[in-house]
């Protein structure tokens, strides 16, 4: 099973790309798609759009994990944050991909087992989880990678349920 | 010059056309684009994004105004919206029309002349300024069409200015 993960952003939104072959995790892929301040919002959300309809394409994944947004965040970072997920939403459904939301909540417990870990102790976990030679250098990339982590943790758990 | 105004919305986005011959608007169209609450939300955005294509495709505007949104609001809303938004904002992108955003202060003094218009004031000033026989049924389909008008209004000035 191939998982994608994404945490949307108008200036960067990161992904990573897990392979999940009974209980081993491998990495495909990581990243963060940027789009610059000066750009307008309308090519903001399609350079965003296109990008990620480009990894669909290229990884074909089973699943797709995206991070709910925090809600003590101020309405306008909500509003702008929800136009770059509602375009990457968009692409996942237009290819039917099933999409899983996650809050950092669940995150932080799937990946760390604690629900006050810091974004270091959480970069450290993927390290090693993933057998990274180092963290990556963006948060939204890590954040990205957690997510795929914690719907690989659940899809396994989910699965042994059924 | 033909306009679209749309007043986004998960549940319902409302639209209107306004046709501009020198100082005269002509309606071409109006409604309301409307998903239910228990369709999956990338579903609900994907229809948001086909029925807007199909709205640009249908009546060609040479422009799309937009409303900004309420900043008081609370985060929740605001990131719901903005999705719904963001998905409307790409199809115009992709089209390459120009996207003029407008906030309800801009909108109700275009209408009324009063920033502190009331919802009834503005729907009102819509039927007489349109012609219309009666007010729309639906706020979020007043509101599309307010924001056309105010697109005319703030573009004749803008040619006068030049």
């Amino acid at each position: 099973m191939r998982i994608l993960g994404i945490d949307p952003g108008i200036g960067r939104t990161g992904f990573g790309v897990l392979e999940v072959q009974s209980s081993n995790l491998k990495v495909r892929g990581y990243g963060c798609i940027e789009t610059p301040a000066g750009m307008e919002v309308g090519e903001r959300l399609n350079n965003i759009y296109e990008k990620v309809v480009g990894l669909l394409n290229e990884y074909k994944p089973d699943a797709v994990g995206i991070e709910e947004l925090f809600f003590n965040t101020n309405s306008k970072t909500a509003f702008v944050v929800g136009q770059a997920r509602g375009v990457i939403m968009l692409a996942v459904s237009q290819k039917k991909i099933p999409l899983a939301v996650y809050t950092p909540l669940q995150v932080k417990i799937a990946v760390t087992g604690y629900g006050r870990a810091e974004k270091r102790q959480v970069a450290q976990m993927i390290k090693t989880l993933l057998k990274l030679e180092s963290v990556p250098k963006l948060d939204d990339t890590t954040d990205a990678l957690a997510i795929a982590i914690t719907h690989a943790f659940s899809y396994k758990i989910n699965a042994k349920n059924k």
